[in-house]
């Protein structure tokens, strides 16, 4: 199967140069559902682009009768954020132009909708799929005036004018998956909705890390949470629908790194899961790993008390009681004194989940994550 | 009169080196209203230290029987912004660690009271300064809880250690005044909340940019908003007060520079102001002005439609009607044609506001603000 | 007369992206001599762009019978400075990668040459014509092992591969201009070479800067630093030869700015310069300025004694003697000891030259120029 | 044994805060020589830090009789690159205001002695020890006008003023040790001059790397290269003298990591190194390494060809022989074809010495280097 490949152009940069988008599009005999799959949102986190170029690599050496509907493969997606230096380290998280972080920047349909009680009631009598077919009109609809404002004189601001083309590719799209990994170095694990947790497990990860709280306008958001709304209001008018719309985020290992581990991992889940999905037809079986799910705010955060660089710090995965010793700190003064050793103790039980790539710290830099699970 | 100096340390830096607040505090024979004022939270916006030096010059030549209460300075009140350096700009207006503007950090007990009805059904017999006494009791009672969590093994991030120390000065004063500038080019003004619109004209600004929707963790915002949601409460209970109890944003000029209009601006203000409030006992006389008030929605701002170079920009306080060309975009390119000269025109009337200090823009920065008035 | 537009790829950005050169080429009706000017090697010193869109507007006025030999063009020809920003500053000063400022990475001949007396003695009966051609042959030759040094799987650094494509297309030019501006804010000049110093009267700029000692590696050195090797070498031998081989850089006006007037300044110059040089024949006369050469160690630096901000500088081209005051840095302190105003004097006379655009300043940041003239 | 603990301070920041250098200084009972020990120059550079940090812990375990002379430490030597950050990594490398290498900014007094030949005639009848005394308070001369220099009106760059504080402590030291690491990850080695090579075993690394050709202006060479340059003198005047002076620089690991591997390394080396040079007297006996020598010019650095993912890099002291596949390059494209996987090979055969963090690279940027041994 031979993937159509089309070129979007993002933005021109002040030299006249553009940046662009390649979407690498497999689209199978019969009509179906439609997968999207985006890497490298933050600049520093490639890891995912390898995994996109192995289903490319893979996607072809299928047939196109083993694909219902289109699979849509976006590498790279974020070109200024991946070309970004500062010396030689990928600085590819935030907007450098306002500080915001790439990946809470996107449109999220749900903000804006005023009726959507009102529009859950003139659909109550439809079937699942009118209803679908009715809410992603309305979206388009507010989409196209999201267009129109880009389009004035004032225009908007460069991340405006980005996630105008990134989410233009995947509005439509039934199953949405984002790569990405620690900015830092962690375990592999996904990031998902309560709400579509029968599916975590064919993604093949350990760890199933489930919001709790949004973090506001995040690309996996921005894709479902209008669709949970709508479910959510016509639950309330007794209509219990769930739409087969899944929104996921991979987790795959560290930043700045090409982990093949990670990289096979991360092939291997969302082959799965497609393949759970019946959009793929393979000769293997379907299976599905046991996850560990945790919610998102069991991640406690270990910040410098002091400045210095970080020592004995205990590894990725290693399990942790109350009390014991997870790291010590070296850290030097300019009162006259020894350097001292200072010794940072868990306040929970659980596991290493992150640790900060740099070992040197000011006062208030982040260390460490565990895991309370 | 002389002022108590007094050194805070923020924190230490990996180096072991801190970084540390210094202020002065100038005490009135009689007690009264506490006056906080602080400049250059963003590490560009260094006018303010100005208008602080002025002062501390000035009330050295006054007699302490002309203050009634205290004033609290606080210059350079955010070091590591004031000393970043990329090249040889100033560009401490993020947090580098985490993108977060340092004006969006702050801590703001009205997102964390729950019972602020009970607590206002438990004031209704009160009088004013008792309610004031007890909400300020409760205030800091929280605030002690962020101490503690600071104290914890897990400490916390920069930003908080930060606000911790910053807010330790003025959660009790009556009057708060944070002096900015623009990061970029723009005219002078005073950012302010409609509930306080009356004492506007007293800082002596031509314009008052009245916020109608919450930035979120604003200084300004952190300090005033538990106070306008409490008188909320009691107004819906039927006892309308108005707590004597102020913060004001100045806004003077342009980042990187010390103006000495703006410097001369911002001291006269605030000097007239501290009398208007009886703070200080001067010969002259208090005075006003007559202030332009705006909406904050009103602010439309200009970003670059393509990339390229900003020509023939109209200056700062320039009326301009609809269709007025407002700037000339010179945009090259790499597809072989000759360079464009692309006309950006006003949607709406209004006045020239800011502009950028960089004329040359990738698509999608910023360019320009027309305020509409 | 319409120009040939060519493009040419610098490098591929990790994300795939490619960045280019445009190159816009007028050829006269009758053969002759090259000249050759870009623009904005430095990211932010954009105003030469502005002066090549008005020379190509020009051009494209006349007719091609009034042109005799080529003239190209380079705008905007270091697009990774260019688009490179910290915040909204434009910092393209540095390579990121190494540090490097990007106008001291060029080849330069005279460093490889080694036989050059040799090579000297075998021209001695030669015409200068067939002199030049064939020493033009031999760094032709020398530059294409550079191309070779390139294409081995070790390739080179980007900076490398930058300057192999900027330079191949000036080897062989007559005429080199270069435009850039202050970082800062500068009165308008020319960087010129004593040896060629007859010529500098044709640009029209009021001030000249002599080189006294190189810098190293310049694009305005590495273009002609061969060629006076050469004529010293030839010197030596009794053979006076003085090729019509120039390389200038025009400065004008400030970082980050499009000027209207350096913009002007610099066009008129240079269509003046090429109608000296009879590539140009225009209706009007060729004219010449009255110019202040000074040799560049008469540039004095001041930079910040201590911390803190710069008020009451002296404004640029101010004439000043020694012990005037020439700024004044208020200088705040974490001591308990109120803030200091210290006055900073001239050492010598002359007139403000350049000014940082940062009037906040760390210990020894850069403050001012006085140029002793 | 105690150490005196003395702080310098080295500049004042624009907010009014100074960063210091603190320098631990342990006398023995009796004189002799000076030892002068520093780490983190290069900001990312940790490592040794620890290194320092273990040699007070151990030398405050002997007793002052088992010192010979002086042993002056200086961990976190550049705390304006240690506590610089981009997101959450140390970009320390250049000075970001003239983005100078910290380590190509330092005073070598044989680029401004201009009458050494002169001197060396006068001291050829004296003593070693009468030699290095006379030479010694020349360069103490030229150092005291750099002081002068420094304290005009003009004052000096914050690079100037560092390092005349920093070289101020080792003007009149033995013997140097300034401890790296890679800024990205390396193998363990020392970093020599051809001319001391005698003493490289007593560090106890595996590789040493010699200086054929000089940087320029890094701190060993501003160190070493007068007293090498006098010895040449005189040794060109018939008279040969070793003068027991040494300068070294350990490279240990990788930047941003407290490898304990490379801490125990450089701890173990430095202790037998002083030992060796019988300023301590240890029960155990002193000891050395078989050292593979290698001039720096065998290190070859491989650039990506083009931009893409690094994937498959051979490992850190792996030995290649020429046309092994060292790296494979992921490389995108918007041109609508599929991406590219390019096998890069080895030119040489060698180990694998060094390899970047990053596995992100723009074309051009640095991959790894071989070390041709």
């Amino acid at each position: 199967m031979i993937p159509q490949i089309s070129t979007i152009d993002l933005y021109k940069l002040a030299s006249g140069d553009v940046l662009s988008l390649q979407v690498y599009k497999f689209i199978g005999d019969i009509p179906g559902k439609k997968a999207y799959i985006q890497a490298n949102l933050h600049g520093a986190e490639i890891v995912g682009n390898g995994v996109i170029q192995q289903l490319i690599e893979y996607l072809m050496t299928l047939d196109q009768s083993q694909l219902q509907g289109e699979i849509w493969l976006v590498p790279v997606c974020n070109p200024l954020g991946v070309n970004q230096r500062s010396h030689m380290f990928s600085t590819g998280r935030f907007d450098s132009y306002n500080g915001k972080n790439w990946n809470r920047i996107f449109w999220d349909y749900e903000q804006e909708v005023l009726d959507l009680t009102e529009f859950a009631k003139s659909q109550i009598n439809d079937s699942p799929e009118a209803i679908r077919s009715n809410y992603l009109a309305r979206i388009k609809q507010a989409w196209a005036k999201e267009h129109e404002r880009i389009n004035r004189p004032s225009s908007a601001s460069l991340s405006h004018q980005y996630r105008y083309q990134l989410q233009s590719l995947c509005l439509d799209a039934d199953y949405v998956i984002d790569i990405h990994s620690s900015s830092n170095q962690a375990i592999d694990y996904t990031f998902g909705f309560k709400e579509r947790i029968a599916s975590i497990k064919y993604l093949l990860l350990d760890y199933g890390i489930l919001m709790d709280e949004y973090d506001g306008d995040a690309f996996d958001e921005a894709f479902l949470k209008p669709w949970l709304a709508l479910e959510k209001e016509l639950t309330n008018l007794g209509k219990e629908i769930k739409f087969d719309i899944e929104s996921w985020t991979l987790e795959l290992g560290a930043g700045m790194a090409m982990n093949p581990n990670s990289v096979a991992t991360g092939f291997a889940g969302i082959k799965n899961y497609l393949a759970h999905k019946q959009m793929l037809s393979l000769p293997e079986e379907v299976t599905s790993s046991e996850v560990t799910l945790v919610s998102k705010h069991k991640i406690n955060s270990y910040h410098a008390p002091t400045g210095g660089m970080v020592q004995s710090r205990l590894p990725l995965k290693t399990k942790v009681h109350p009390g014991d010793q997870i790291y010590q700190l070296l850290s030097f003064n300019k009162q006259g004194t020894a350097p001292e050793l200072i010794s940072v103790c868990a306040e929970t039980q659980g596991i290493v989940f992150d640790v900060s790539t740099n070992q040197c710290v000011n006062q208030g830099e982040y260390v460490m994550d565990i895991l309370d699970c």
